[in-house]
């Protein structure tokens, strides 16, 4: 089950430590210029090893287009891409071969399927998000030319939330961090995990402005529901909100709802989305992610032969993910969106009729 | 898009003021006994107009089974149920007729479809709710024969939020609060709201007991993905947690990670879920509800002919959907976990051959 | 698996002896004008009953609307049907209670599911296929809107082949005759067959006017790839054939190659389906039914004790399948041709950015 | 949509002269040994270039796996192969680069998409079934596993039809003929053909043995439409027949029925499926492919600005494809089988509970 998406769609492959990572990106309408340059650009946006708040593990993350571009344009046929690793070192994980790291995914994957691909995560290390991010460059291309705009930032590290929220500045910072005032202080949060051997959580704001009115295919694949499905399933996040979230809980209909006016809604509590369609104002979406489990702390484990043991990680450090993973959200709120784009075509018959030419 | 689920999947139909709602649930293992006084209760819990802290609308809700089931067991084929609509009243709605009311679907409906089925919601009521919990109630039926039981109750009402979890106290108390010091408050609280022609939000906690270890089909239909699918997807939620979920953000590593032991995990912060694959530990997820956007308050709001106006309904009120929302929630967790079952099966060879004898 | 299709789909569900069959039509176009008497006229052409050359069985077949159409329009949410079963009598089937008939499912139900519905076939039985028409109308509706045309007749009855066809006469002839010269031929052959107790296999042809150039979606639902899904799936068929068919297997490229002029192909070898994609030209399938293999004569079989046995149906008789099998091929080649033109929308940049309106 | 399948998956990618075809195969059950050397020789089964009777094209065809094997087996994540193009040659295809080749897709492709890759056919170049057998190939050591078996070869040369059937003999034959009697004869109609720079029709027999009971999912994922989908959509089908096929429509009743005996059935006119759902027999699929279009002799065609114009290819020939194409045929079965064999667990209660051990 490693494709996502039913019209616009992507299916990724590879493992941390295999020959490769990709993805093949099918759906694509036939005609649209493909900037290769851009698709390089935003795996550089996710790639780590380029400060000390994220992981010094050096990636290339060089994109190859295999397939579906003929003469600079989309053929209408599927966009095979490919990264090939460069950087792998197997030998470096024989201490964690045997062992269950907490907060990690082999324990999973060895019971699911008897055995695992120890070597840095494998199919569950988050390096596969270099084939989302690849595979979202192609669903930004497309919305752009319709309009739409994506954007993202770090909202939240550890226990500090931004009140400030700018795009432009989350763009220039090292953490990508949404307000400037706060900046300084998240930094020393990860430097002070860092330091400790230990990580610490965060969160991601992604909007989206100038989606037209009417995304969403009610009720099982709404708008709401598929960018929930799309968040969760990145690596170490552990909750989803859309506008205002788990805060509208605590609040009352009449301080909710969002009146209308003729020029537009007058608030946006929604975040966009009303049944699961999207309303016309900016959709956003908050990604909560759990501290990276990987720390350099000794824990208590057990092998694969259930025999209790320790486990003391060495290596490359990733003391903050929400900032990488501000990137992957990002990547796949464009998914949705592309996918979203393309259903939504013919929902009514005029639509069906003006597209055939009668 | 009316379906939901790959190999036990379930396809709704039907508006709240249509002539019934209705449900296929298809991929239903044969030989199964389908107990239909079970479907009924199930509905029954999730039925409003019980008591005055829900909607006083008397919904009949009473199923019948079209197919599937042969003898009192399931024959392996679809399995339809319709639940006809014997309390629909659509001269009520004349004066909801052309405008759009507050945080609700129905301008979304309007620009996706260019028209709408104006009737208490059409298809965007929670009334197509019921026709989940049919579907959810065979979910179950298959899930307890391997022993995997669900739970659920209201964990949190407006900000009062519940400190002890007692899912036995929940299916007794009218407003399904998992907290008994807290219920007098929390019931008050609605009751406030509803006096003063307003509604309060809420959520739910839905723990899954017993689930096998290895569930999920990574990386695009993770079981923490799917469920914040069926969850997000849910009239009025706005948030979706697992485990410890946004809270994990603001922790370190050395606080988040379950440390494992022979005899399972020490703690369950990953909410019984890692790298979208069950751990074997109780699968918790949290849904916040919105609070009901029909409130009968004067409210800004424009027409279908673009003009500003107000709305301020009337009829049957719902202050808080949260204890009803808790039960589709426990269904669709169900129709999930069913899913997963079925999909895990031949993951690995060895299962193949032992199901083939060979 | 009980779902065709993948934009504009259909599901179904029911048996032979149930309370009821019925489908769910999801996709459909919002605003589109949904006319009953014409989907009921369509349940009348595939109805058994109305001659000797067809099952003497007497079907009701009255169909409902339960959902998805409001004020006549279709209204994008999904379009339940159903037809209750009024003539089933579970009694007749006592006799096959234990026994395999030769030539029938009932074998591989049994072996499958471990049981089986035995009352005339339960889910196997063709009466399912009135759901298929039900479906079909609608599909018909829209591929209308956009002028396309279905039509289709009886091209063989046994070994006699039509060297004429005339789609007018065969709406008019009692077993659906392509070839005016030879109809009295085919009627005899039928009829001695029925005399014998026997049954006779036969052939539809197909046609399809108008459809676009460029349906079909390569290279995995290819338009001759979903029409030889949707045809060999109907109860009965063991062959299907695009254009030429099995014949262009006896050709050169020199006698098989249609060229291609300004005006348009100059002959229709390939039967409008070139490369998987329609080429402007008409659609031909041909779709060939064995005879049905519920014959009064006594035949060598088993039961589900797996002992030799013989059995000797009675009852009302179908000598002859492939006239009411051709209104179900025309209704799946409509179901097909409608999903491609959903999902040909968007193939184009261009496409998209006109339907968006930038 | 160029992914095949639904539990065990393959999604293909590449043009015939882009860098490399592919494909990314998902569903495989870990711990599954990877046989290389396997997927290479059936793969050069497949390759042109080997004798006189088939294009004297030169692929290279080495394949390449990047991932979902650690150690030699299945790890339960994507299989991700890659066929890199060495000896395309853009330049060759100059001339036909505004004209439209009679019987080939590119008519379509550039009305669908509006342009298309006119280098040797792009992606509806046979090319791309490379890929198709490259996943056959894991599909075959699935099957394998639990003693299903496939067998292939050519049944018929133009008008020239077997009426010995020698899988055997056809593993050696130059041309896969399964009649060895009829071996010189035929390849004298290909090499005529040839000569004549003329191509020649003909059909492949696919044949499955010991394959399981109860494989198919009714109604609409039966085996019989499921090989016909999987068959049809292979370049140049125009026909496909289980069993007795079109020759059943002639037959009574009581020729075609197959009686049943304890040890199995008498005969197999049905071609070892049953209402979609296999019986146990031989599974017999005849697959009946078109004279190649591309050949050596003018025709009348037009060019991409709508004007007359006449053709006449150059370079590398292919009289015949039936015998290739038999090798695909006989990948497809095995893909379909594979598919069946998982969706087929958990059928039944009992198969679920002891597949979860309870």
């Amino acid at each position: 089950m490693n494709q996502f998406g039913k019209r616009f769609t992507f299916m990724t492959f590879g493992e941390s430590h295999g020959k490769a990572i990709g993805c093949i990106v099918d759906g694509v309408p036939a005609g649209m210029a493909i900037d290769e340059a851009f698709i390089q650009a935003e795996l550089d946006r996710r790639r780590p090893g380029q400060n000390k708040y994220t992981t010094q593990r050096k990636e290339e993350d060089r994109v190859e287009i295999l397939s579906g571009v003929f003469e600079g344009v989309s053929t209408g046929t599927p966009i095979a891409m490919v990264i090939y690793n460069t950087n792998q070192k197997s030998g470096d994980y024989s201490a964690i071969k045997d062992i269950f790291r907490p907060g990690h995914a082999d324990f999973g994957y060895f019971h699911k399927y008897g055995l695992r691909d120890y070597r840095g995560g494998g199919r569950s290390s988050a390096r596969e998000t270099a084939a989302r991010v690849a595979a979202g460059a192609i669903a930004k291309m497309l919305c752009q030319e319709v309009g739409i705009k994506f954007m993202s930032g770090v909202v939240q590290v550890g226990g500090s939330r931004a009140t400030q929220i700018d795009f432009a500045f989350a763009q220039k910072s090292e953490i990508f961090a949404l307000d400037a005032s706060l900046e300084e202080h998240q930094k020393s949060l990860i430097d002070e995990a860092r330091k400790n051997h230990d990580s610490i959580g965060g969160a991601a704001l992604v909007r989206i402005q100038n989606a037209p009115i009417g995304l969403g295919e009610p009720l099982y694949y709404r708008l709401d529901a598929a960018l929930a499905d799309a968040m969760m399933g990145i690596n170490a996040v552990k909750g989803v909100e859309i506008g205002e979230g788990t805060r509208a809980s605590t609040l009352h209909g009449s301080q909710n709802n969002d009146a209308i006016a003729p020029e537009g809604f007058a608030t946006n509590h929604a975040g966009g989305i009303l049944g699961g369609i999207s309303n016309g104002e900016a959709i956003d979406i908050y990604v909560y992610f759990k501290p990276t489990p990987s720390i350099f702390i000794e824990q208590q484990t057990i092998n694969t032969d259930h025999e209790a043991t320790t486990c003391k990680l060495e290596g490359r450090h990733d003391p903050f993910v929400a900032a990488r993973g501000s990137v992957v959200a990002e990547s796949m709120a464009a998914l949705v969106i592309a996918d979203m784009l393309l259903l939504n075509m013919g929902r009514t018959l005029k639509g069906v009729k003006n597209y055939y030419g009668n």
